[in-house]
């Protein structure tokens, strides 16, 4: 402990030095980038990098990287490592699509669906207008389901959890690389100053409570406000969503004549998906400011502080946003149907939007996914970031134009770097990476439900790579270079994404496709081990005479029914207890927990395994910084004996040149 | 990418001086430990350390560190945060063992098994010799059982999982103290040299296939026959252990006298826990050897791979060897116990060693546990590290004393570090390391079953640092000092460690004890929310007149069963299948997947919520490092005046004395 006060030992001061060189070495660089001739290097760009017609091509991350300097670097960088990793991820996927379609005709559970001489007589799915309906008219939905739900889908989730650890090695390794290529191996970022707004707020405390001690517990309670403002009002938002979609479908229910009554379930799916998708991008907007509004609320202490926590805030928001109709739609209404739905009445559970149609629930989802991608991708895209930047861009011309035609003639005069003052200001690169890290939880989170989500990815991010350069280096002012050794906060984002993903897929795979209730009938119940009857096993009983007063609903023409089934697991009502959970559910769910707990440990095993195996730094790069590091300690050791034999000499000659002096002396 | 190529960038320049220095830096640290003062050190060492009597006081790491080395202290300093990090655990450990104690009279299931008047008749545990035997004698057992199986085991996982992320934050933190202190922080280890074994055996492979080109693909076969000999080896024992058992138990039971046969549970129980001891401590011996072999066989490249290797191997066989007779009474035990072993016959799978007693598994495990961790200790610390040293050291003298009188004399002429000389050779730390790993994993691993682990643990530890102690400082030759700044493989395998720990928690809680059967029959069969009535419910039926030829026990004295009862979930025989496994049984099992998956994510989620709270780096710590940076560069910023200044002086003044000899030249 003794050696604990040695403040400068030599090994410090050559950390100093280090710490010293890379100030200097930032800022030559940066003042480097500032010379003219990246006027070229900007006219390079427009013509190498921001052109849709040059979607085939590697991005000039170097260029890039000149121009704008490290940070925007990294982020094209990230984008292109992304687009890039998404094209054997979408192959796949495609692949596991068409095994769905190529494989529709000889699906035994929805040949059996399909079969008319199953004449099976459905339960109503709601409580008074709708009637009793015959199995075989669900049968497109079936087949329709069968694509996206099929023994592929466990496959390609598992692909898509190892594709996601191979894509953040991927990304790890470029960095390094970069790093290694722009001089950075040995940056450190510099320490951060408080904020002025930080430092206000301090001062406030101070002199409000000079007696009480306890200034810095207060920055707590903003936080403690602030999360549970997030948790209120995203819960708040996510009812009123749900709340919304179901009056709106039992009013379209009610009022709609029986001819028009044959698409209300097409009609319902399609504007409730629609609705919540305008939801979704008009809250993204207020849900940023609520985030930014918070975090200055907050007062963190440093700008890096207040980035991540905006950061942070603005995900968690948006995420929440973007995925609850989603989470909704696959756990709670994909929840098997209870029985109490017939029984008790409850006027909102029993609602028909609150049934998925046989084995369609993951048809429901998918739809829903694909919509919100889709939208989202398109609207947001042309919209928000191609329309409205020119709106803007419009209405300060014309503003302009307003004013007198001497101003005009005035602007005719001014230099390049003046005319670009006009243009939009450089917003950072926040939106961007946000918007990049919902479309990789569409990816990631429900790719079980929807295979071909990379696809569509992928045909978004080539474009948007070149919308994003050309809004850097056209649309927006130049932003000022910044260094940078990561992605930051995102990394982490993504990490953390990718290990929800994984079990998410567990439970949707589990909880919201049909394929732990097939497997299990084909290895426990089927009589000849293959999936004939599985349809009949998943439909339990129910006697007509059993709907209580006034709600049982009108008889069909020319036949009376006395059983309905529905797609549940219960006892018949002829057994002891009558429409009880039976031991097949019990059975299945089982089964089902059972298969999280498997695919969770396996993917977790296996992912770890593939991170431990994939090294974090390149071999050649590794190799170049330790013979690198060689040279230089052998051109240090030269360099050494060079000065001390020059000292030698140096001495010698002052010494042979005094005795001339003295020599002449004499 | 036009950048890469300047590879001696002043940067790099700056690095590789770095390196050069911690070079020097190391070589210096090394020649300072060996100095004379070290003899008063050692002094020192054996006064204030080496001592049972000081088990109270902190170890003076500095001072070792001193005199062994960084590694050696590290290992020590480890030890310490173990052993401290050990009291709060067997804190909690004994308050959870008394709370069963508290309430072992209040619990309900074993008041009703212990109730006489519930006269319930079981079923016999074997096949022919067992009869049939009262619930009521169970009694022991299930108010025993009660002691390590309540509801404060489920707290109690989750806290020592909690524990253990802490005891590695902990260590992590500690580490770095350490590292600063001992001027460690910039030290990165060296480059390894090739082993001269792997150079012969490349060299040999290259003479072999010269005209092939494939060496690289070789080395990759000793480690697939390595790791299939492993795998074929841990089974072949642990089959053999387990059939081994079998065979002797169902002996004992065959051929003991009716009097003796009350006794056969403790007698089987007891001697099994001993005969399993024995095999793990003979077999941990013989595995050492394997993996050594194997390890040899594989020609690993560098000496620090080697001993990587060596460590995987070898804490893999040794680690399976300690827990498989733990892991198979757990799980395969502990499971239900089927009806077949009644129906059908297959004399291995119904001998009595294949069940256990009434709510008795978790009880059964625990005398293992119990058994396992205090013999080994016991009988490797004192036979293995006290023991053996000392019997060594006798037959060398015994040896020397042999030889003439002559060189007895000649040895009291020998200086101090002559005859250290003989003592025993410094083995490493790997066999330390390697008893504290496998320690760790009783107490975390199967802590649900044994809350008293941590307290034997702890029990053990101070000595264990005393015994060490002793045995570094007299037993065995200085070692050579080793620089280290970290623990290296062990920190990844007590992470390991810790991940899978909280897995088998889940699996220990979910299926070996009753916490979930009682908590379902609480929540959904109790008609008054209390557990009584539990111990029936969990109890099937059995017809006496369904037992197959020649395997109907022999019937009681007095009265007449004509139904008997077993310790499962299945249907009566009066139901529509009887003995399938029953409602309930799928019930509870979709109970107990359920709980894993909840156990297993909000714990998880729990530690890596704590690893991001608390930082790796100590804060006071992390200041000084960056206070001595700035100081560094203010030092150096004056350094490089100062030499501007002199060089300026120095310049004018060789001007002016070549003027001045000009001028008398004149």
């Amino acid at each position: 402990m003794s050696s604990r006060c040695r403040i400068t030992s030599p090994l410090q001061a050559i950390q100093g030095f280090c710490f010293l060189f890379f100030w200097f070495d930032h800022s030559f660089e940066l003042i480097t980038t500032g010379l003219p001739s990246s006027h070229s290097s900007h006219y390079l760009l427009y013509e190498e990098w921001a052109s849709y017609s040059l979607f085939y091509k590697y991005q000039p991350i170097g260029l890039i990287r000149k121009y704008f300097g490290e940070k925007v670097g990294l982020y094209f960088a990230w984008l292109g490592v992304y687009t890039q990793m998404l094209i054997p991820a979408s192959i796949v996927g495609v692949i596991v699509f068409l095994y769905g379609c190529a494989t529709v005709d000889s699906n035994i559970p929805s040949m059996e669906i399909c079969d008319e001489r199953n004449n099976i007589s459905m339960c109503p799915l709601c409580d008074r207008p709708c009637g009793y309906w015959s199995l075989v008219t669900a049968c497109g939905t079936a087949r329709a389901s069968h694509l996206f739900d099929n023994s592929a889908t466990v496959f390609f989730s598992i692909f898509m959890a190892l594709w996601a650890t191979m894509f953040m090695e991927h990304w790890k390794r470029r960095q390094m690389r970069l790093n290694y290529i722009w001089g950075l191996t040995g940056f450190e970022e510099e320490e951060d100053h408080p904020r002025a707004e930080y430092e206000f707020h301090v001062l406030q405390k101070k002199l409000k409570n000079e007696n009480s001690s306890k200034v810095s517990l207060c920055p707590l309670r903003p936080l403690v406000v602030a999360c549970s403002v997030q948790i209120l009002l995203t819960v708040a938002i996510v009812l009123g969503v749900v709340l919304y979609r179901i009056s709106i479908t039992t009013a379209l229910q009610l009022s709609s004549a029986s001819a028009f009554r044959s698409n209300i379930r097409a009609t319902v799916k399609t504007t409730a998906a629609i609705i919540n998708l305008i939801a979704i991008i008009i809250m993204d907007e207020i849900y940023g400011v609520v985030a930014h509004w918070l975090t200055v609320k907050e007062v963190p202490k440093t700008d890096k502080s207040f980035e991540e926590r905006l950061i942070f805030k603005t995900f968690v928001l948006k995420f929440a946003n973007a995925f609850t109709p989603i989470v909704y739609l696959a756990f709670f209404r994909a929840g098997n149907p209870s029985v109490t739905l017939y029984l008790a009445a409850w006027p909102f559970l029993c609602c028909p939007t609150m049934q998925c149609a046989h084995a369609g629930c993951l048809m429901e989802l998918c739809i829903q996914l694909c919509i919100t991608m889709l939208g989202k991708q398109l609207i947001q895209n042309n919209l928000f970031e191609i329309g409205i930047p020119k709106l803007k861009k419009l209405i300060r011309r014309l503003k302009s134009k307003q004013n007198s035609k001497q101003e005009e003639e005035f602007q005719k005069t001014l230099a390049c770097h003046q005319k670009d003052y006009f243009l939009n200001p450089y917003v950072g690169l926040n939106p961007e990476y946000m918007e990049m890290i919902i479309q990789y939880g569409m990816v990631t989170l429900f790719v079980a439900s929807f295979p071909l989500a990379p696809l569509f990815a992928l045909l978004n991010n080539i474009i948007e790579i070149r919308l994003d350069a050309k809004k850097f280096v056209t649309e927006s002012r130049r932003p000022v270079a910044a260094r940078a050794k990561d992605i930051g906060i995102w990394y982490n984002l993504l990490r953390g994404l990718s290990k929800v993903a994984v079990i998410v897929n567990a439970f949707v795979i589990a909880f919201t496709s049909d394929f732990i209730p097939r497997l299990v009938y084909q290895y426990m119940y089927s009589p000849d081990g293959t999936l004939h009857g599985f349809v009949n096993h998943s439909l339990s009983y129910f006697n007509v005479s059993d709907f209580q007063n006034n709600t049982d609903p009108p008889q069909p023409v020319g036949y009376r029914v006395e059983i309905c089934r529905y797609k549940d697991y219960r006892d018949p009502p002829w057994s002891d207890t009558p429409y009880e959970l039976s031991r097949e559910f019990w059975n299945i769910l089982a089964g089902r927990l059972a298969f999280v707990i498997i695919f969770q440990n396996v993917v977790m095993l296996m992912t770890d395994f593939l991170d431990w195996l994939i090294p974090d730094i390149p071999k050649d790069i590794s190799l170049q910084i330790h013979k690198e590091k060689n040279l230089v300690v052998e051109l240090f050791m030269k360099e050494e004996q060079g000065k001390r034999l020059q000292r030698k000499r140096q001495s010698t000659e002052s010494l042979v040149q005094s005795r001339h002096a003295q020599a002449s002396d004499c």
